[in-house]
């Protein structure tokens, strides 16, 4: 099966086979030594200052958004979320349920926020915290969270910065930095392990609030002793040994090189698309380079159209939230490559209104770069 | 490395193979399949009356308790909690984090609890619930619980039982029924797959008071979508196939023949370990078929004894919390058989004060069945 989703996305070999690595005790020096590397090298990619601002949880991304709500902020607190699909307004449902007061700016779907009005927002008011969505999966845009950052400053009377970069970060570069104090991840979209892992950088002043935060009512999102190293619960082993497997790759590939790949084969997928009469759902300035969702002519249907795709050997997203019944959505995120792309395109093209123009479209993409 | 540890435990083959399958789509047809059917298998094994009845939760066996905890208890409620060793303090302290009233009989550290006088204190106050141990991972001792339950009946007042079956289930054959009403248990120990996953059978009443629970304050671990199959968050794809391939192997081979493996493995262990001049914290008759503890004597160190055996191949676990100091623990659960315990003992053997006897105990256990 092919597949192009935002998510799970395709395990390269070298990362399977660390994952079936055999077993070892999570306690014991061997697993310990690989537990250190792992947190080193990721608060090297996310910009922490420390292996002990990182993070790692057993869980899947929506636990990482959990344990950041319960760790930084209390109940009657006050926070701004941004709200630019259905993964903003997740976590605006988590820091809900954890009795945050919460304001909302719902931006239109398909839209990114804009920096500075959303830093005038913050000027205005105190804010405990501000919850973004770095790449919103729901609608494939790219929010522009370094100039958010930028805009809101280093005021230590700024509010936290936490961004939700699940579907974001290692294939968007995304670093912690003044302005930006948590970067949530996952290990299944850019990290290219499966899906098992929530990942959690902290700034200096986000892990100081978390270790000196002593209220009850937490426990396995608990922070605190994931941060000091102790892995106090088992932790999944053989996506420890995947993760340092993947880190490794990230490293030799580099963020610049990772990055210019995912925008050219956001391009591949836009021109073949826009080629072959389907529409764009986003702007050219905004869309994300790891996931695009494109809407169909009004004669077809998405579901129908999956159900082909599937029969033939390839797994497309559906629309979610708004779009569901007019959209899908390609994922392009991880361990994908220009022929991997075309290979699953191909697959589409014979179902769009213009099949020849759409894979016509591909072949500047396929050429050396 | 051989291991000999009360989870992570060996994984087979086919469950190795299954873990590296390609990723799918989670909402696709293919890992809905793969979804139903280990949920399925699930709840014959655990005696659940459908797969909605069962959960499988991202994360690791803790927060299996913690959902149990914040699910079926409120803020207030009553509790009696039954505390065997270091599981039973941890889900204890589980309980106390959400705010639940707890009650705790402490057992001393190597003994099970007496159900005839839990019963009887379950009969002279009302609980809302009763949080047991199955399996005490810390000292080796295998609790009545299906005593317990009988004991306790099925009184519709009676108080929810919900046990930590971590360690238990399935190399322990547990199911539901009346009086026991959840347990749980996670991938990495008679599962024989990687840790990762917890699991949650629930009995239909305990089902009932999940579903019709609408309090806010959960997110993830808001046990009403799971248990209705909507695998709400991005599921820990690979592993779900190795359940599924698990369950396969442990359908085969079957309930009774697995515990009767398990007692050999421990009668093999206790026998080698009595004849080494080991001490056996455990009386014969609470022995956990799963892992044993062991007293060494005074000049012998812990530490020292688990990092000779690391560097000669085998890892082993050491004492816990009150044994810390003075015991090591072997496990024996999952995917293991008489020939890798003999391998683990035998590089164990030349550290004990009686080598050669240690080895011939373990003669009469190689002999065929």
């Amino acid at each position: 099966m092919h597949i192009l989703l935002p998510g799970p996305t395709p395990i390269p070999e070298a990362v399977q086979e660390a994952l079936i690595r055999a077993m070892s005790d999570h306690r014991g020096t061997l697993f310990g030594q690989v537990d250190v590397k792992v947190r080193t090298e990721l608060a090297t990619l996310l910009g922490a200052p420390t292996k002990d601002h990182i993070a790692i949880l057993p869980a899947s991304g929506t636990g990482g958004l959990e344990a950041a709500c319960e760790n930084l902020l209390s109940p009657g607190d006050r926070a701004l979320v941004v709200e630019t699909g259905l993964f903003g307004r997740r976590f605006r449902e988590v820091a809900e349920a954890h009795g945050v007061d919460v304001e909302c700016v719902e931006i239109p779907w398909g839209q990114a926020f804009n920096p500075q009005e959303i830093a005038e927002r913050v000027r205005q008011k105190p804010y405990r915290a501000i919850l973004v969505t770095h790449n919103e999966t729901s609608t494939g845009v790219l929010n522009p969270v370094e100039a958010l950052a930028q805009a809101i400053g280093t005021d230590p009377g700024a509010p936290l910065m936490i961004v939700d970069s699940i579907s974001g970060v290692p294939s968007i570069p995304l670093t912690l930095g003044p302005g930006l104090d948590v970067i949530i991840a996952a290990s299944q979209k850019g990290f290219m392990c499966p899906p098992g892992l929530a990942i959690l950088a902290l700034s200096e002043r986000a892990r100081q609030s978390v270790v000196s935060d002593t209220r009850p009512g937490r426990f396995y999102f608990d922070l605190r002793p994931y941060l000091s190293g102790r892995l106090p619960y088992t932790p999944a082993i053989g996506l420890w040994h995947a993760l340092h497997a993947a880190l490794g790759l990230l490293r030799a590939e580099g963020a610049f090189a990772r990055l210019q790949r995912h925008r050219m084969l956001r391009d591949m997928v836009r021109h073949f698309a826009r080629a072959g009469g389907l529409t764009l759902l986003v702007e050219d300035a905004v869309a994300s380079p790891t996931v695009t969702a494109l809407g169909l002519p009004s004669e077809m249907n998405p579901g129908d159209l999956r159900r082909h795709l599937e029969n033939a050997g390839l797994q497309i997203a559906g629309g979610l939230g708004l779009w569901h019944e007019r959209a899908i959505r390609i994922g392009h995120v991880g361990h994908v490559d220009r022929a991997d792309l075309a290979a699953g395109l191909t697959l589409m093209a014979p179902h769009l209104p213009h099949s020849e123009q759409a894979l016509a479209a591909m072949i500047p993409f396929l050429k050396e770069a």
